[in-house]
């Protein structure tokens, strides 16, 4: 895990190679953080403007807003980090509602004493992830609190984007018959992490799935008649959003087990660790509810661009009223999936 | 203080009377949180819909985006709590560019073991203060940390807002002659907070000036010719404003230190800590640079509103190169006012 350390060579700034509570308190030191490590990184004529707020271009047609918070432990894994995490999330969140990402703000809350040259790299991270989505960095705030009130650094992302005309993905679109889609084989995001905390043992050879889904949708979904839903399975993973559309549409799902893609070593880890795939978070892919007419020209879309190769319908809406996940094995037995309620996985994002 | 303590009455939530990691997890606590503690008090279709995202009506104009932490601590003081400070200070930063605020995203980081009850006081307060300021909340986040990742709550909120057509307020616009205003004694909300965390053995007489900028700014400055740049005092206080104008216009400012507002246990307070109220945070002041012309007229506008009983000119930019604040004692003596490069006053805001 090595090369998911943080840098051995302090980056110096002005003398401290850590931050200090002074970096956080309006003056000379957060001036001067701002000028060295964040600006280089990120310039932006808005950002470097310094104004409280920034002024955007008028935005046309309906605005899309959403903010996430990113506490992920540790900040550095196999596939990205807090910085990159950070963006493709808040991205990710526009893009499955139809967006066009177009703007993004940063808050950072850092603990006192982290190195100069982790808050760095973060930046770095998080630099060239806006740049991969073509999303502006147009404003931030750092606070710094002291030694042992947060844990490192908590990122806190608020995207602004742009429906993309045409769009009605509604999960009270989702009706019997649906096809449930997913876009690439769940659960490495959640696995990866967990892998790169070193407290389990696992030696894996497997990377975060984190990558922003704005163009895999606008090349694919955007375009595609009879999608109904669209999300993202992060936190509680497909389950999660599994659950949500039960209790939301009021209808019941059922699950073919052997047709979700899982990679082995997540396969593996699973089982050692006695989790179900379902539950665990992806941080790439994303779920969709389509019509039964569309379906399999969608799962071919989405397999000819290099984020979805193996798209795969994983199951069908079977009916309505009774909000239950039903699994079916591959032996042909069914399941009841219980929405996730315990925190299995904590800091995965 | 007592007035100014959690509230000793559990709110049960599902058996669980405190914040638990599985709250974070995207499952059934979660959702449960959303609908017991967030969903009454923030009751917005946007919020209510519990997308990813929320889709606003167009924007016409300049939309302006601000985006702020808090992780003040305590989290209630005489005169606000973290929950009306998340609010009124985004709000504040919108307002200083000459914006109307419309809408607010919120994203929570909470410690482990919070009382459900203290959550629920502080989204009540957060709340209220979107009420009073009119703007929504339409999109939040919640992620639970472990018990010693964080310490009780942060917030961070972005907001977004319309600039009032006709505005260029500008630091570059600053020039020789300038007079500078502030709009009420200064430094409350830092003496304020500092005694209520209890440490400093001073019981004061005394209230944070948390408080919307909005509509005072609405009702004075931004209908007033002669404006030239806006800023609130937060962090590092009114020196801290200062101090970023000489550097980004390369002018040098001298304040007459006797006509800074500033009340009386403020500068007790301020005596015994050895603090110079000009380094102090408000949370419900500005700092305009006008005019001479427009000078004693703006002043006595904001005398006119509520907010600004005590607006004052305490100064005037005096020249143009030599980038330095100057303030005048007095009785007469001239000292070079330094910018704030200490933590004198850690987790304030």
């Amino acid at each position: 895990m090595s090369q998911f350390s943080p840098p051995a060579c302090p980056v110096p700034h002005e003398g401290a190679d850590r931050i200090l509570l002074a970096h956080g308190e309006g003056g000379r030191l957060m001036r001067r953080l701002i000028r060295d490590v964040f600006l280089p990184a990120l310039d932006h004529p808005q950002l470097r403007a310094r104004a409280d707020g920034a002024c955007l271009p008028p935005v046309e047609g309906t605005p899309v807003v959403s903010t996430d918070s990113f506490v992920v432990s540790p900040l550095f894994f196999p596939g990205g980090s807090i910085g990159s995490l950070a963006v493709y999330g808040t991205v990710n969140d526009l893009a499955v509602c139809g967006a066009e990402p177009l703007y993004i703000s940063v808050a950072w809350i850092v603990e006192e004493g982290l190195p100069v040259a982790v808050l760095s790299r973060i930046v770095e991270d998080l630099a060239r992830a806006a740049r991969t989505c073509a999303v502006s960095v147009v404003t931030a705030d750092t606070k710094v609190v002291p030694n042992g009130a947060a844990d490192q650094v908590f990122l806190t992302t608020t995207g602004i984007g742009r429906l993309r005309p045409g769009i009605q993905w509604d999960v009270q679109r989702v009706c019997v018959g649906d096809r449930i889609v997913v876009s690439g084989p769940i659960g490495d995001h959640g696995i990866a992490v967990l892998a790169a905390r070193g407290t389990l043992g696992l030696e894996l050879d497997l990377a975060s799935d984190s990558a922003p889904l704005h163009e895999l949708i606008g090349a694919t979904l955007a375009h595609s008649p009879g999608v109904h839903f669209v999300r993202d399975p992060t936190r509680g993973g497909v389950a999660a959003v599994l659950h949500e559309v039960t209790e939301a549409a009021q209808v019941t799902l059922e699950i073919e087990e052997a047709a979700v893609p899982v990679r082995d070593p997540v396969r593996s880890a699973c089982e050692i660790l006695g989790l179900d795939p379902l539950y665990v978070a992806c941080e790439g892919r994303l779920v969709a509810f389509v019509s039964p007419e569309s379906a399999s020209s969608i799962v071919r879309l989405l397999q000819s661009h290099p984020l979805g190769l193996r798209a795969a319908s994983i199951g069908q809406v079977t009916g309505r009223g009774l909000a239950e996940v039903h699994v079916r094995s591959p032996l042909g037995a069914l399941r009841v999936l219980d929405e996730p309620a315990g925190a299995p996985l904590p800091r995965i994002c």
